[in-house]
């Protein structure tokens, strides 16, 4: 058995160095690649692709895991060896079902449209993303039914990101918390507004880097195990624990996008840096979720970043890096600020009041058009009508409404949901985090990262993939995810930023 | 037969496509990778050239071939598709020998290795690169032995760059120039030396870089078709004709060194922007050898960039960018101060009076490393007798010696006589040039380089690697590999320099 699992093992590596190559693909594509070599790309990321799954998915696997069966039972269900043996067979038993051929063609077909939504953003012109996303959504469908029978077609895509969660369950999750925010927003829309035109001015991009760069340091970000790029869509990528790269972006009228979009990364950057390296090169090498992936990203930026302790420690820097726009403007102003409550049509610039309402539109299109009830030419129309419903706002064009996210593009239909999973496991982790660290708010108002980035790594990042998502939730706040927290957490949040 | 062309390429695509991703895994280390992913990339390289190398190699490739032979006979063999059957033939007879075993093992060995060299350097501790290298020599040795009988074990490694020629072959060229480019170095410095102080100052790191990108953007560098990064050691990489990307770097005591690097990286560039796009995942879509390729490198830095013709269009702006150093020099003096010529330790840097006696050492070291008479441990002393020997200087340690070239870290052995074939082509190709634009040197003092480059990519670049290296040099010139045009242009040149 002992020779059977070191077999598993290399056979498991060979192919996630593959998976590893793609993502650098990927990677590069997003912030280095010159627009000619989209078309080449596309072919390379398909014959990546193409390969890491035919290893993942060879018969020597599929074997093994069946001769591992009966020792894998009588393991301690806790050990590395037999969780590494129940995560391998639960995603070979999903990819086994997908053809290679289709794997590639939609690798191909991402890669691709990638670059054709790049330039559709940029003018602005969604007919030019139409054809591709049309083919996109076709393959999610074919994708989607090779799971059949189903509860819903949604479900085995959301399962790639959220495995073993189901529609019924996030719509459940959403329907809760719908009402709170929408009441929310509109209680806020009743009191006089912050004043924030002083962070919408030309901030200077250099010294907007720099500040990124000593923030995620402190944090605890690790330079010779990662590095910080820039892209049109910030996101963050791993090739191996020791080589984790994140993205920020910089507005031209934001003095504050470009951190927190580092904030948020580093988030999940700090999360890929923390697994055990003895999982490298396996199905435990990940975070088991995009949900559990996002909580540490939204804790960071939402939990860490924006509250008032943070920049009790950080605002005399800032502003006095930025003497000229921020000179007269008060600590108290500059929280207010930057946690100021609007309706506006950008989700990676939304405040915590609005956001999950971004999520649940996007949810509810994509299921649209996973059913068929929704044609991807209709998808701008049916995009603001919902700003208008949810919102009460019209995006000004397309690339501020349907174009504005790189997800579709990209084929990552089924992902969005787990954005607004991720902020409500944020705050039941913070929870949890407060009571056994009561001195963290002291702690932040000095720029004391480290017992925040100790327990989350002892609590959370080290075990990778090991428990499934939520096992993971369970073990870490004691309960599975659970919303109330965080509507709590809004609605005193909002109601001192507004008086409510 | 048509149908087994159309299967051939379609097998070579995904062959090349791989090889594609190689490259690409390699850019990324020597340009943004942080020192943490070296293992996983170790592990990457050798997945992805295992596959490429098992996928050129396939039995169904070599099928094709068999049964494509007769066909190919009966084709004029000057067209493509001749060609290109040519061509794959010869490559997959000298690939098919080489196990994939140690294609894997030797790609993970060199992308390990490079890391290691990377901090040895900085160290200057060749101890701690010394156990890789002995490490690649072995992996040498062991393929080199794949192929015999051979003439000389060294034959099939120079075979790999410089298809067609043999040790034999450059040694003869070597012993024709080397007395007589030591007799020049001798003369020279027996005359006043030329002053440069003035160039070894300070300068501006982004005023440099922002004069590379004018300068290679006027040589019609297409940035949409590629990029210019930053490594240790400069090179130009391509994963497509649409994607081509050079490096460079800045010395801290140089003002011209990162230009001259851009000016030598974008000339291999140009070359592979240059090549017909219907070659593009064959065999066909690289240059024929890596000394056509250094052909292109050295005439762009040395016949178009050095001479006074190009700085008398050039020097006005370079003066004016870096006053505070340039103020008071001439265009006389600055001219002469660029093409000064002194034994000094880095090659990459020499001047090109001493420039190919760095590549005789190198030869003679990598000929006696296969050879067995000389052992890894032994480098450092081999090379700095060497030094003293050829160019009568020792270096200040193996940073500035023995460690100062990427090359053998990355498995290159057998690459660099090809440095020394390239600054001889260059200058046969040179004068043909200017026997059919006798005008050209007028051009380059208005800064106008589109003829050139138009004729550069009509009679060299478009046709990619569709000829075997001697007979395009055969094509373009007139004659073989010669000599004497090279000679005599170091003497006319570094004659009035020095007043010889």
């Amino acid at each position: 058995m002992e020779n059977k699992i070191t077999k598993l093992k290399s056979l498991l590596a060979d192919a996630y160095d593959l998976s590893n190559v793609a993502a650098l693909l990927s990677w590069d594509e997003q912030t280095k690649m010159p627009p000619g070599g989209a078309e080449a790309r596309s072919y390379q990321m398909a014959a990546v692709s193409r390969l890491a799954h035919e290893k993942f998915t060879s018969d020597e696997i599929g074997r093994l895991l069946e001769d591992l069966q009966v020792y894998e039972n009588q393991l301690d269900p806790d050990t590395d060896e037999a969780r590494l043996l129940h995560i391998t067979r639960r995603d070979y038993n999903k990819r086994i079902r997908v053809p290679s051929t289709l794997v590639s063609e939609f690798a191909r077909v991402t890669a691709a449209a990638h670059t054709t939504w790049v330039v559709a953003r940029q003018q602005s012109d969604f007919g030019k993303l139409r054809p591709d996303l049309e083919r996109i959504v076709a393959l999610r469908r074919e994708y989607a039914s090779l799971f059949a029978p189903y509860d819903h077609i949604y479900d085995p895509l959301f399962d790639d990101y959220e495995p073993g969660m189901k529609t019924a369950e996030v719509r459940q999750i959403f329907d809760r918390i719908r009402p709170q925010q929408v009441a929310l927003v509109h209680a806020i829309a009743e009191r006089p507004q912050v004043e924030d035109a002083f962070l919408h001015k030309p901030f200077d991009e250099q010294k907007q880097e720099n500040i990124t760069v000593d923030v995620i340091t402190r944090f605890g970000f690790d330079w010779k195990r990662g590095r910080q790029d820039r892209s049109a869509h910030p996101f963050t990528t791993s090739f191996s624990p020791g080589d984790v790269r994140l993205t920020t972006r910089f507005l031209p009228d934001s003095g504050i996008s470009a951190l927190f979009s580092s904030m948020h990364e580093c988030g999940h950057a700090l999360y890929e840096q923390g697994i055990n390296p003895a999982y490298a090169r396996t199905p435990l090498g990940q975070p088991p979720s995009m949900a559990l992936h996002e909580s540490q990203s939204r804790l960071w930026e939402n939990l860490v970043g924006a509250p008032y302790d943070f920049w009790v420690y950080y605002y005399p820097r800032f502003q006095e890096t930025f003497s000229t726009q921020l000179g007269n403007v008060d600590l108290e102003a500059f929280y207010k600020a930057v946690n100021k409550s609007e309706p506006s049509p950008i989700r990676v610039e939304a405040d915590e009041a609005t956001y999950n309402l971004h999520i649940m539109l996007r949810l509810e299109l994509e299921i649209a058009l996973m059913e068929g009830k929704l044609e991807v030419r209709d998808l701008p129309e049916a995009w603001n009508e919902r700003m208008r419903e949810y919102l009460g706002i019209t995006p000004a064009n397309d690339a501020q409404g349907v174009l504005q996210d790189v997800h579709w593009s990209g084929g990552s239909i089924g992902y969005f949901a787990t954005y607004a999973l991720g902020n409500i496991i944020s705050v039941q982790i913070w929870e949890r985090i407060l009571s056994e660290i009561p001195d963290l708010p002291a702690q932040i108002r000095r720029g004391e990262f480290a017992s925040l980035r100790a327990w989350l790594e002892e609590r959370i990042h080290r075990f990778g993939g090991k428990y499934e998502p939520q096992e993971l939730v369970q073990r870490v706040t004691g309960s599975r995810i659970d919303p109330e927290p965080y509507l709590r957490y809004l609605r005193t949040k909002f109601g001192e930023i507004y008086a409510l």
